[in-house]
């Protein structure tokens, strides 16, 4: 297999596929929290109580013709396969590791993706590219409604849904994009930017999850609380504030084309020059050159490669995924040396 | 005419043409100081005496067959020509500036340039491609035989050859060769090299002469005296140590691919990627990272560029040769941008 088809199926749905507003929002994601009541959260169950739920779970989304979905349980996954669901976004770090009656339900373009026994018993959640909350929500609401109208939900009238960690209970919805903003920081104007998001009640993460620092200009933002809010004013409030987002990225952009046309066009030339030309690697320099390649893309700067090269990539040169592409463990040096024939591989395609 | 036609048509011989040992030396130079007796030198000469001495060369030169020259008074020169001449290291920055009776003659190749009235009344400069020094004195003692045999030149038994500087008194040969060691200065080895060499009463200049800084690696080494050797020592010498200089060099090569194989790949390679992706260089980077790309040809690591590349476009990246290019007068910015389109179009030749 040539190394273009295995770059090829080796790309998930939200990371290949379009959407809108795409050159700034390069997915959308709905994540809710679930529990059943009478049986003990995951952290506290037994193993009989975990294996009741995957059972339940299994029950009901076997007997549906509405979405189909694959089930896997996490000890019988390869640790490199595990490893690769967490570069893709589609598990935390935390499902990863084994454990009893942990199971992941996985739909064949993996936009849909549910977690049993992580954190909640189940955490239904779906991820599309751009900027599309609305069409994600309405998925993750078929599944919920699918489930809720066979199982009993851990529910009170007072709280919402009940959920192992307070920030998760109410509505168990968190709505997240994950946007590139490399202009706001090209012209000093990301701190602040991000500042006032936090003051919106909206939580700004770096790529890879809580705590994570930023990478190549991507943060992740989603909303902070769920209790005494509903999905819709979540949804709807997440939505305005990205568009806002988007608006002042839009501006830096037009600022640099003003203020420092020439700086630009050579920082991103020489960024596409050195992911062509080196040797070898690190991700995180990977992740600063094609976010500057991203935006000269986005900017009409770049002609000759296409705009989705940055979320691909920024799955596929991750440690997991260059292992798995080159068929056996590498240690750091030849995972640097593999990161820049995969990059280069792809940059020619 | 296209950029390709019109980097071919500016190349001048010795930056050209190949020759041995042109890995590591570019070139190689032989100048002769000879001055005619009776008349006052340049600095203290009247206009009627500068006058006399370009007509007696003229008649000279004119009656022969032996070598076709060309004579050119600087006065009559575009200021352009006369800074692309002093690019190609065909004649002294002092020289290309105006003054009464200044004269050039030139070969086709350009590999012959003979000043009149510059330091001494008569410079014979012969410039040849790698290490040549026998092969340009022969050309540059073949000139002299056929000036001498029709001047009275200014000669003492006791001191040999006079001349305005003492330090050109005697054989007034001035041998050099213009050597490339980027692998000595990566091992850290170039100050002791350098040292030893000036220890051999041996100079060592920079690429643009006396007190010029190193740029590319680049290094003039040439005898420090004429006086009390023959032109066979000085000669023979310079080779000598040349050849030492060389070894050392390719010592360098060695180790660099036994200690930092792939740092120094990765470095020639990304070097590479600049240049064929900057959207506007300086000279001084240009020279740095065409030196890495000229020792990524020289040792293997590099294969789609000729190792011509360094010696062409060290002259075709400087500002008059750009300006021609262009043909018009370009500020330092718009220099930038043209002489990364100039490397680029050179690079993808």
């Amino acid at each position: 297999m040539s190394l273009k088809d295995i770059i090829n199926n080796n790309l998930t749905y939200w990371v290949s596929a379009d959407g809108p507003e795409r050159d700034i929002v390069l997915s959308s994601r709905i994540r809710l929290a679930r529990n059943i009541e009478k049986l003990n959260y995951p952290n506290r169950a037994k193993p009989a109580e975990r294996a009741e739920v995957t059972k339940r779970v299994i029950e009901i989304l076997s007997r549906q013709e509405q979405v189909k979905l694959h089930y896997m349980d996490v000890n019988d996954l390869p640790v490199l396969e595990r490893e690769l669901m967490v570069e893709k976004h589609l598990i935390s770090p935390i499902h990863a590791q084994e454990g009893s009656e942990k199971g992941i339900f996985l739909a064949d373009q993996e936009n849909i993706c549910i977690m049993i026994n992580e954190e909640d018993h189940i955490r239904i959640q779906v991820l599309m590219p751009g900027l599309q909350l609305g069409k994600a929500w309405e998925i993750a609401g078929e599944l919920d409604d699918l489930l809720e109208g066979k199982l009993d939900y851990a529910f009170s009238e007072k709280w919402g849904y009940l959920s192992t960690c307070p920030t998760n209970t109410g509505s168990g919805l968190r709505a997240s994009v994950m946007v590139h903003l490399p202009a706001l920081n090209l012209t000093n104007n990301i701190a602040k930017m991000l500042g006032a998001v936090s003051q919106l009640g909206l939580a700004v993460r770096g790529l890879y999850g809580e705590g994570s620092e930023s990478v190549g200009n991507i943060y992740q933002i989603s909303n902070q609380l769920t209790l005494g809010h509903s999905e819709h004013d979540i949804i709807d409030n997440l939505k305005g504030v990205t568009k806002q987002i988007i608006d002042q990225e839009k501006q830096a952009r037009q600022l640099l084309l003003q203020k420092m046309e020439f700086k630009v066009k050579d920082q991103f030339r020489r960024s596409l020059g050195l992911l062509k030309y080196a040797y070898q690697i690190s991700s995180q320099e990977s992740m600063k050159l094609l976010s500057n390649v991203k935006l000269g893309i986005d900017m009409g700067i770049i002609d000759d490669v296409d705009s989705g090269v940055l979320s691909e990539l920024m799955v596929l040169i991750r440690p997991a995924h260059i292992q798995k592409i080159e068929g056996k463990e590498l240690d750091e040096t030849a995972r640097d040396i593999k990161r820049a024939e995969l990059i280069q591989a792809r940059l020619n395609m």
